[in-house]
């Protein structure tokens, strides 16, 4: 697009200055595509009402590359931060956005982000309400780091925690894993498979209002398994509830040509990167039907039960593997997929 | 200080994987500092609770170098937030916190940078609630960048917004203006002085609270200036209200060797970036009583009236100088020292 109202085609060190060339950006740009009562307050920050108990979240995004198959860094930092609010059991509605930009971004480049930022936030029912830019020179920073901080209503009828969740209790994905590592990693090492392998950054929080809407107080913990993977998210909640986990690999929803790219590389799916998953945990009772109710819904297509909570082994994430052997999960150790959020 | 407790002595891109070494950055530094109640939910978010309407405020730090006199980025990250919630009239309660670290960042460093947002944050009565940490290769970076963004309750007596100035109001401000961009300034030139300037980096939610319970809906605005300066904030106030400002030069308090750090290298300190100013702008019954309310707390011992509304130049800022001219202060155009916040 023309960003005729910009009187560069790159950002400058200008527009962080908190001055003239700021104005502009923020104006022309970022106020133009957000506008909303909160955010057109203009000061430094925004006033919102609020009653009872709120969610907060806040992560920065530093993917590279910034542009990927199905995505880029904005929509990540939309989803992001939406599906952390979210799997505290609570409405995501408010986010806050800031902006670390290095030095040369094409202005082209900004307003796409912006504009996807402003695509995926709407879609999530979610308004941008406060922001800031600051602008690092060149090689001081990597074209885009983006923040976004949370805040949603937490759900009446939730009653997350970790302390509910008791032996026998199945754990359910909502979908294909390992989607996310592996388009980034795909189009860094430029490969080509049959299909294209898309990042399944996407908002989690309507199906988990649905859930809560529906089983309430019954679900005991949501967690999406973002950096460090399913295997390392579960590694955590095993040691948080000092009780063993066991999975079945057949079980785990894996496109075909997402594990034959794991193997290629050499990635254990278990620890790639997920921005469209997440665990649900539940009593063994209406563990079948919360996996209807989750297949029934546009984000929960390809759920599953995965596993189960034991006493048998403490601490330790145990899978059944496809060939029927066993093996401990460890958590990730060192980095696998640098920068993949 | 010895990190015993963390097995390397930099920062590794695996510290920002989600994996055991983010837990162990996590859980022996950050958690261990920080703990409360809220952060040691360890959940992607927390949950607080708020009655009635939030202030929320972002910014990402970006600040060089990042130790200086008079401060370093993380006292910075805490006083910058905790001051621009305070500007909406509101008491800062809670802070997210997300660090992006470049690989190579020495881990001693790391840590004296998170024991000083602890000491602030204490000073400040706020408490960081949830957070985030993220590692970008080295020269993709710069040592570290910190987002914080704040959440306050409005004060009950606030009544703050734009749409109250009238001509005639006065503007005062707490103390000296252009410290903290000269005491930057001089780190980075290797400037020496008779005794050395320091940032004025510091909180400003106690004094602002103090102002709305002794005199509440008689303020109109708070506003401080950070980056653009003194200069670049009055000429937006001006705009926003489509009047005129008129200042008087000998009025704006400014220690002699910060006035002649700037004639040496040049630069305007109405356009030098300030952390521990801010504006006060209140009806003229009452504003010599603000002044001598504000000069008998310990953040305002330097406040002064600086100057006025007026209907005579609308949209303009107007300053008669030391010797009597008037000039246009217009905005920053471009940027006068990059990175200073």
């Amino acid at each position: 697009m023309k960003n005729k109202n910009v009187s560069s085609e790159t950002i400058t060190l200008g527009h962080g200055s908190g001055g003239e060339l700021t104005r502009e950006l923020l104006d022309n740009i970022i106020l133009k595509t957000f506008s909303n009562p909160y955010l057109d307050q203009k000061h430094d920050g925004s006033i919102v009402k609020f009653e009872g108990e709120i969610a907060v979240s806040t992560d920065s995004f530093v993917i590279t590359p910034i542009f990927f198959k199905g995505g880029n860094i904005g929509e990540l930092a939309v989803h992001g931060t939406v599906n952390d609010v979210a799997m505290c059991g609570a409405i995501p509605k408010y986010l806050s956005l800031a902006f670390i930009i290095e030095e040369g971004l094409k202005i082209s480049e900004f307003i796409k982000i912006v504009q996807s930022i402003k695509k995926v936030a709407d879609e999530s029912n979610v308004l941008i309400i406060t922001g800031d830019t600051k602008v690092v020179e060149r090689g001081k920073g990597d074209k885009i780091f983006i923040n976004t901080t949370g805040f949603g209503e937490v759900h009446p009828k939730a009653n997350i925690s970790v302390q509910h969740i008791n032996e026998g209790d199945k754990i359910l994905v909502n979908g294909f894993i390992a989607q996310h590592g592996m388009a980034i990693m795909s189009e860094r090492e430029g490969l080509e498979f049959e299909s294209t392998i898309e990042s399944d950054s996407t908002n989690l929080n309507f199906l988990v209002k649905d859930l809560l809407d529906e089983f309430g107080d019954q679900i005991k913990l949501f967690r999406d398994p973002t950096r460090g993977g399913l295997g390392t998210v579960l590694h955590e909640i095993s040691n948080a509830i000092s009780k063993g986990i066991f999975i079945k690999e057949t079980f785990i929803p894996l496109e075909k040509q997402v594990a034959a790219a794991c193997e290629m590389l050499g990635l254990d799916p278990l620890y790639v990167a997920n921005e469209g998953v997440f665990l649900v945990i539940v009593d063994p009772s209406i563990a079948t039907e919360v996996l209807t109710f989750m297949q029934n819904h546009i984000k929960g297509v390809n759920a599953a039960i995965i596993g189960e909570i034991t006493n048998e082994h403490p601490n330790k994430v145990i899978m059944e593997s496809l060939i029927g052997g066993k093996r401990i999960v460890n958590p990730l150790v060192g980095e696998q997929l640098p920068r993949i959020c």
